[in-house]
């Protein structure tokens, strides 16, 4: 089988996402590298994929490096191993990175290769749900800083990125069932059509059914690949994209990153965003109903600490806060999102009170 | 007396380089803040230009901070220092850093505003000669690692960048002369006629005349403009930029940082590039001993560490290396400079100890 290919421009960089399985069983022939040597940099949990890729790439790579992939190993000073060790490689502009892990994993390697000698290649291979719907698409990367998530970044776009949905066959069950929100969150903002068939495919999905998966994968890459080629700085529509994640970084953040995975924080944050919608954007009931079901039945998710003393002051040192106030996206409908700028911190507390799954 | 303006178009960032004496008399004029809040990065030799920005842009400053203009300060942890410093400060990607000092500070805070929020908008007021004429221009911006200078950074352009030449009046008369090299470069590898003024020129410049100050670093600005503006990434014209540089940084790094300054490293390595340019470039003898006549009058300059052993894992290190082996810059005549791809290793150790100056 041959992958599904979606390429993205990014001003003078080329994107070219690869979806289905068959990506990893050749994937030499997807990742890019010009002078022909790579740097591998995998998380421990990388497992099968890794290995492939290890295989495949071993004999041109003057690295291989495996990282930790935990929310607390995304620090400034885990790039600067990368970079160090890319350096004592001899790594050179013409060489490529490749990123094999979750989300953590490609964020890591993505901000080490923008950094090092002023920007070196870099290939993703995501091997979560989350990381293949999201995370390496787009050309976000960074690290935590105490203060916040994702503080300290660049934007730095794969030049591949290889979506085989056979990774995630071992994935363990919490982790599998995260992601699947951030793949769904994607239909819901801007693909009705992919969202009711994913929907009514929520079995065959939890089933681990590949062939739904790659369904709901290829749909959920070609939204944010068109969202993010329109605006690839974020400073307009790409924000959609951010639906449910501003109450779901602060759950997060609240849990000190342990009590809740990402995708479970999101989906919190998408209940949350769903109360606002209610009220602000015409959002129906129905449409509501629909979305929290399919949350239920990713589900149960632990609960989130919503108390207003732990929410408030992560609310205001978000990363969107401007002077005009805290941006929040809303659904007007499933497969219509839109961005309001000023939402008071008020109602988002109130929303995460009313938020509710199932 | 109302600056001259000249505009660089890099991507989607517009710099204005604002050149003439009056730039630090008003300068909320000229440099750029959407929020109208500023974030003030210092070194603390920048004295009186340091000064005359906290004057003006107190009212709104979220930051004032001082760092070490040294050479050994230009390191990721200091980069850490300034973004953590921001973040406390509660930075948003519509204020503006401002660094005032040398070129180390404007590639420290530059580096910084990169990768804070993932990109704030900065400013940049070189208050040294090589600053004025080179370090602030172009958006390279970075930090030194063990293996080597510049290995760590970023491509981001300043807004604006304020050079002027009476911020020059308290500089110590060796950072003054080696300073002049970078602005006579600019105007070796690209202008003959400005070559030829400013030559005519040396005495008053030595004599630290602000109108042949200002005639110089406008040409000099012009031309790093120019170039920057058709090759913002590097990849081929600007590179001759680099003019003298290969064997300067060598020179500068065998010296631990501590015997040369930066453009007396590469007054040295300029005199190198003029024998291999006599070798392989058709350069006259009469253009190589004009040059090396400034130089002289400019100079003297302490001796460089000329030994193989020293220089040459240096040169095999070096960032510009690629599989095609290591690019220089050759002058075909004043006014006329071409890059090399592939000059072997044996041949820059033979420039280095043929390289005179006087």
């Amino acid at each position: 089988m041959t992958p599904e290919r979606i390429a993205i421009r990014v001003r003078d960089t080329e994107s070219v996402v690869w979806v289905g399985r068959g990506a990893l069983d050749d994937p030499g022939r997807f990742l890019v590298s010009e002078s022909g040597r790579w740097l591998l940099v995998s998380s421990r949990n990388a497992g099968a994929a890794a290995a492939r890729l290890r295989d495949a790439l071993s004999p041109h790579a003057i690295l291989d490096l495996e990282i930790d992939d935990s929310e607390e190993a995304k620090t400034l000073e885990v790039v600067r191993t990368i970079a160090d060790r890319a350096l004592e490689a001899g790594v050179r502009r013409d060489d490529a990175f490749v990123a094999a892990g979750g989300g953590v994993v490609t964020d890591l390697v993505g901000f080490a290769a923008a950094i090092v000698l002023r920007g070196v290649p870099w290939n993703a291979v995501p091997t979560t749900v989350a990381g293949m719907a999201d995370a390496a698409i787009g050309g976000k990367t960074g690290v935590d800083h105490p203060l916040g998530k994702n503080l300290i970044g660049a934007f730095h776009p794969p030049r591949a990125i290889l979506v085989d949905p056979s990774a995630a066959a071992t994935l363990p069950d919490r982790d599998y069932r995260s992601g699947l929100v951030e793949a769904f969150k994607a239909a819901w903002i801007a693909d009705e059509d992919l969202a009711r068939r994913a929907e009514s495919g929520v079995g065959r999905l939890l089933a681990r059914d590949e062939d739904a998966l790659f369904e709901l994968l290829l749909g959920a890459v070609r939204v944010k690949a068109e969202v993010v080629e329109s605006d690839p700085f974020e400073r307009g529509p790409r924000r959609v994209l951010n639906f449910g994640h501003t109450l779901g970084h602060a759950f997060e953040a609240a849990g000190g990153y342990r009590t809740l995975r990402h995708g479970e924080a999101v989906a919190w944050g998408i209940a949350a965003a769903l109360a606002i919608s209610l009220d602000r954007a015409g959002l129906s009931d129905a449409d509501a109903v629909r979305i929290r079901s399919v949350l239920g039945r990713l589900g149960p998710f632990p609960e989130p600490d919503r108390s207003p003393g732990a929410l408030e002051p992560l609310l205001l040192r978000d990363k969107k806060a401007t002077s005009r106030g805290l941006a929040g996206v809303l659904l007007e409908a499933i497969g219509r999102a839109r961005v309001e700028e000023a939402i008071p911190v008020s109602d988002w507390i109130a929303a995460a009170e009313r938020a509710a799954i199932g």
